[in-house]
């Protein structure tokens, strides 16, 4: 996952990026990037790390202008090196700069064909680069010296079409303007938002709704799905639905897990969202375990989960406690020579507070299970600092798919859901009672009557329908080997050194 | 306030002292220091910035040795060169370094003696080189070649002799072994734990058990006020009360505010005493404001507060919900020639969820109120969001003194308690209502039967009785005045600089 | 000026590319850069800094690949931004990188032109970036999946057609191959070398012969004027005149200053060029001073004109010696707040070694005089040395023209001689004697009979001909403009930060 | 080698420091260090690197006061680490601060005895910081509380009985003053210099002339052998001989390599000592070669045999030419996994020039032979660019015996000339013809009637007698063992990271 914001200002915003990419740094912690324009010229700073250490006081000086996008990325397989960081550049046509946050599945077939047809040189595996090829090759194409609003919308049209997958992209082109657009199924979200000022109106585009409200923006709406918006070079904003079929299908895992809690995306509230998501938990747990549970207190696995197991435990009557604390300073572990490699446990990252378990039942909450591996160790934590009995549920259903559209989720091998039934898991993670919220259930605690529009969600990792087509067995097949090649390579110290410290950026402009 | 933790190992430290110091980040983010020793050598890492910064790999390699210290130092006025974090070093007698926690009040009086009758040269106005000074010069006029436990439990009390204030000490003498001590009164706080490992037992001291635990050390005991405790070079514990009237008097803010919830601090769980925070306060919420009060939710001021607010809101029967989201990321604000100043605003840290704010009687809890600044932001917001009233709540009574034992509290004049009454506070933040907590209250909430002897506590930000003894109105008057013009210096460019960037460690043993 | 290497080798060519540049140093220190090519991708590392200071051993691992170009850059009016630095990167067609030593004098003209036909964005001020368009742009319109080696030599051809100025250039088009040039005057220098390896043979081409023999390649031959080299993907070496009108006019300022005295260049040794401008200036000596000139001993500036100094000397039957020692540490000033900057001078870059100057009537010798600026400070320290006489020899003519190929000479209105007469010269830097070499006999000093077809020169500085045409009265007029609206520019501290710290690089692919 | 500066000044002295350092780095490029004081406040900066790498604006800033000393280090034998970069600081007495130039012989002994006696921690293996504390024991011993001049010349006087070697120290007693002085046999230099300012005269010592002139200071006179200079607080210089029986030894290897060829050491110049050791060399060569000697050309190995060589030359009647010219940016090579580590030939240090070689019989000239690896390859490229016949010439004599006084030599076992004939060594070589200066013709060539006290010099490497005394054969075979030792630890990865990235410093003040 990743977040993508562009502001089309009426003063420098490089301060404005810089904070929008803050409020958007949970979207991804791996790496971080500006580009600015000003005057025709471009200035980009990017570079793996937090957004806080990324930009110093001479990187911020040197990103001017009034125009400007950002990004922060997730670390995905195969992708971690700094050369990867967004956004990416191409110098042909106008100069155009590019971010998304999302993933084409059909970006190896696109980057050939690039290459054969428009002679593109594409240096690095990211999906990106190849959105941004796809999207440069078709404007050249138009081969105006001054596009027209209805140009770059037409190349927009021919992006969704060539591209499969999810993606909400901003884009820059130089001189010209920002653009924004989402995938025909608006997997991944993206906002706008405009402020008035004395010099005139400027907008925003943002993955979150949150990072408008925090710099003083007020929200105007989602993009729709397969919709185009341009914010061209006088500050006029023109938008256009370029999508044949748009339908809205948003990320179901946003809500769940992903957002921030304070965001509104596609006009529901995710913290309303997870308040549902305990509610219904609470009606499953009463109907399943019986109202006569023997549950003493509820306790959620920090941080996520706190907003559903609250409403979990109103709705069952019985206690909601932090017996959990949450480390929020975690430090890595040295590798000393003459010294063995330790792993961090779970305990540095989490500390029970014995009192709260202490000949309890308790009813540990978390927002789902992927991997399950850290499960165990938390049971047997509460176990040790004195439950009786420890309960698990998990506020979505059973993870069985990998996701292909952005989120960084282990392939099927590794979901500890893919092939088991729920005793499994259970006796697996060692709880004394394990339950999961029904699909059902969670579509029913996200919808809202309020937009009736969203009726529907991308629920593959839970049910394995890929919404935006072309995802069969040999694709999840290939993914699944590419995976673990990567993991491969990622030991052979010829490589790890590349990406640890030096790969090299192709498409970008880097500063000194 | 500060972080330490000494430990005397069977195999290397490093990562050992780098994952205490990680547990104890909260206790202080603007400096960090470990030194260890290996075969009669010292070697040293420390320097302005998180754990996580000030640590790399080639500093943990350099970092050698069984035996060792750390400190993380919290942001105190006028001492926040680089040249300033601890641990400190002086190479006369046996080369002894020194980390500590706490404030002394007679710092300048010792420093000007200590030159006098010693001719020890001390390079910063750092209390903790005046600590480290007292306390080598008492060990060099003992004058062994091999300093028993004995010598070095006579040094300490000397050290109670000499030294004023609240301090928890660790230091290390090179080839003798690790030393730690706390004042008389036991303000700050300082906790042994131990380890069996294959090689015979592993001693921890360290600020907080949170870092015992997560290391896997079990907890022993606290060091109780004005003891020492030597862990030789053998590795055997020898333990010794060195002061003459040691009464218990651990700081009451550890518990409202400073430390972790999950410590325990001289057998005191923090988590229960907060619940119990919470508690009081709802018992005189409904003393004072009836029973028919009409809040209908109760929300927290994260992080501190939660705890609290929660137990409040199951006392009152009200509706406990986190509308105030803490962003994580804050990012600095960078001065750029030609654009204004901006200030980061309250909103960039808290983000309000405005459903929980719609049309209700909302009361706010935070842990206390000292200088009372963002109040007012933060009450606005929830009138912004939509609340009808807006109640104020702190789980600590009013701050109206200042702290001299090593919190880095304002001094009297920035207290928005100290001169005047809960009315006149409630106006200018602008709220509805408005509650303190009750002193006694508070106390009672901190005391527990398990540890009978703990009666009382320093609380003098409270109620100005200052437990260590020689504060007294001049002494309060100097220090705001030196406040204001070390505030006034600041300004001063070239002081800036060294305080920034390049001030220079005159007692340390600095890494290259 | 500028040194350029490009290797097509049968192994890893990173450490062979650094070597070359270490080799090249002298002709820029400025900032440095490599890319190399390795399996399609591309793998570049440049930043401002000495060639020792900008590769740490993670960016030559990084490095990867058989085929690689390389460039060390001087410091130019206008250019010193690490944005700039070489070798530049575009992606279409191919991915070609590039590096050039020289100048285009019609670079704005083609600049506009590249934007309005083919909508290339540039984003530097940079000829390279232009020049590196044009061949991009050229390749293209010949829309080859697999060019020939027709191909490119007709785009070098485009190249010649478009461009004026003197360039010495290499690129890499990836997959395909190392291509190099010359102007069709030659003015800039260019070598190709070859390599016999169990591989087969490598090939290098470089700015300076000393390169090639310091790595242990052969010289095979100069690159001519207007011709074109490429080593293709398979090894194999094409080469083809491409110009219309070849001729040979390299540049003299190479043999009187910038090259290395162990050069060869165009067959011509600059060490025996710089022994017969001292045989030469001799005569003239001999020829207006008398043959019973005063001259006691003969002191070199060092470092250049030792070669020159010396071989007067001999023909003079003088002494020669080495009078002043050159301080090869200089460092800077700081600037001190409240410290008034104090200007480095000459004396600390030079210091006279008092005997050889007692007493003595002394000829001081230079390899030219530019600005005189420094010559009257080390007259004057001659003269504090106890000259008696001080006499000065200028080993080139009189410099009166700026100039436009690529040498960072001042602007007319700088150059001392530019509009004085030799005794005006004299008066002002405060000699004795001053005497110049003729046109003629530098000339002379040059060529040799071993090569007859370098029969003429570029010596624009020396005589106002620019031989690649297109230099007018207005030309050099706006060039004095633009020169001083930059000085003005560095003094402003917005662009002065980007200069120093943190401008961004826009076609180029960057390291992170 | 080393060099040191100290400066009593009357404005702030770090940019002086600072320039003087640059004067004196070819004593030494290892590392550099300085102090200065301000207000009873130390301010350092250190580390490992050139004096343009390591002070930065921030750390100059830093850097207040007018008093101040620093240091240039040589890379010695165990003694790379920045935690051994000097100055070297203890707090106890005054704090002071010390930097020195030489090497004590019994610094072993001295370092128990500290400890035992005074308890004195030391963390490094440095010598210098075992004279600090000899000196800060021996001052601590006095115990006033204002040390008089004569307390401290007495202390000079009992650190002259108690180190045995060669010594050239600058020490600062924090708000007392600058000591300098010199070993009783004056075998490293230490010079006094003077300069007028509106304020009053301001003091410099420093190992070298040249970093007084170059700074405008006027050359007061060299430090006597023994004797202790005082600048005060208030500025005011006192001397005094604290040797008992001083004598003037001053190291030989100063002239022939070691100093800079403008410094006048001793009052003597040590570039007219190596002309006129070139004129005691050509006399030799006509003496034993013969009149007829069949040499062409004389050609130095550069740089500091060109004076020698020139004179030579002169005297034989031979032309004088630079055959070989230097490369003065030596790149390193890096080690890449997979590739075999090529070693740097001299090929990349040295470039012939061929013209000079060819048909004809060169007398090359050196220095002085101590290892001999270089002169085998340096023999092979004369002969590969066309040398009939290859002759080598020394200007020093046969280097046979180990230097204990701070120079960097080899140990015995690797000195070609410790146990060979000059025949043996001619074959080694592989020149047609070796000669070597002879000692007394050297001690000629240096001693001048000018200063009549300097009659005999430390000739150790030559003749094998240590001036200072107390060293036997088993000195040197411990020294032979400690060395292969320290060669075999540097192989050791766990040490190796230490000396090369983060040793910590103990004993000094360091910035952060």
């Amino acid at each position: 996952m990743c977040g993508v914001v562009g502001i089309a200002g009426k003063s420098p915003v490089n301060q404005m990026l810089f904070d929008a990419l803050t409020m958007l740094q949970h979207r991804g912690q791996d790496a971080a990037g500006i580009v600015t324009c000003h005057d025709g010229r471009l200035f980009l700073r990017k570079d793996n790390g937090m957004v806080r250490d990324v930009f110093h006081t001479r990187h911020m000086r040197a990103l001017k202008g009034n125009y400007g996008i950002g990004h922060v990325r997730y670390p995905t397989a195969g992708s971690s090196s700094s050369a990867e960081a967004q956004p990416f550049y191409v110098n042909s046509p106008y100069g155009i700069t590019l971010a998304h946050n999302g993933n084409l599945t059909n970006a190896k077939e696109i980057h050939d064909d690039l290459f054969k047809t428009d002679l593109r040189h594409m240096n690095t595996d990211s999906d990106s680069e190849v959105l941004l090829n796809v999207f440069a090759h078709e404007l050249q194409k138009r081969g105006k010296l001054n596009p027209t609003a209805d140009d770059i919308f037409h190349v927009v049209t021919r992006v969704h079409e060539r591209c499969k997958g999810g993606y909400a992209v901003v884009a820059m082109i130089t001189d010209h303007g920002i653009v924004g657009f989402r995938d025909p199924n608006g997997i991944r979200p993206l906002i706008l938002g405009s402020r008035d000022t004395v010099d005139g109106k400027e907008y925003i585009l943002a993955s979150e709704s949150v990072a408008l409200t925090a710099l003083g923006f007020k929200v105007e709406r989602d993009v729709l799905p397969g919709e185009a918006i341009l914010i061209n070079n006088e500050g006029q904003l023109f938008t256009k639905q370029c999508a044949e079929n748009p339908e809205y299908r948003p990320c179901i895992f946003e809500y769940v897990y992903f957002a921030r809690p304070d965001a509104t995306i596609d006009g529901i509230s995710v913290y309303k969202a997870r308040l549902k998501m305990g509610e219904k938990l609470a009606q499953k747990i009463s109907r399943e375990w019986g109202e006569e549970h023997d549950i003493d207190v509820v306790i959620p696995i920090p941080d996520t989960s706190r907003t559903s197991a609250l409403e979990l435990a109103n709705f069952l009557g019985v206690k909601f406690r932090e017996g959990f604390m949450k480390n929020r300073y975690i430090g890595r572990t040295f590798i000393m020579p003459g010294q063995q490699q330790r792993e961090k446990s779970v305990r540095q990252k989490l500390n029970p507070v014995e009192l709260e378990f202490q000949n309890k039942n308790v009813l540990l909450v978390d927002d789902s299970i992927v991997r399950g591996t850290t499960c165990n160790e938390i049971i047997q934590m509460a176990r040790d600092s004195g439950a009786k009995k420890v309960f698990f549920a998990s506020a979505a259903p059973m993870v069985k798919y990998p996701n292909v559209y952005g989120i960084d989720m282990p392939v099927k091998s590794e979901l500890i859901a893919s092939e088991r039934s729920v005793e499994e898991i259970r006796e697996i993670i060692g709880a004394d009672r394990l339950i999961f919220q029904d699909l059902e259930d969670l579509k029913d605690a996200v919808r809202t009557t309020k937009v009736p529009e969203v009726k529907d969600f991308d629920c593959s990792v839970f049910d394995g329908v890929y919404v935006a087509g072309g995802i069969d067995e040999q694709y999840l097949d290939n993914l699944q080997k590419q995976r673990s090649e990567s993991a491969k390579a990622k030991k052979d110290p010829y490589i790890d050194v590349n990406v640890d410290a030096a790969s090299v950026d192709l498409t970008g402009l880097q500063e000194g």
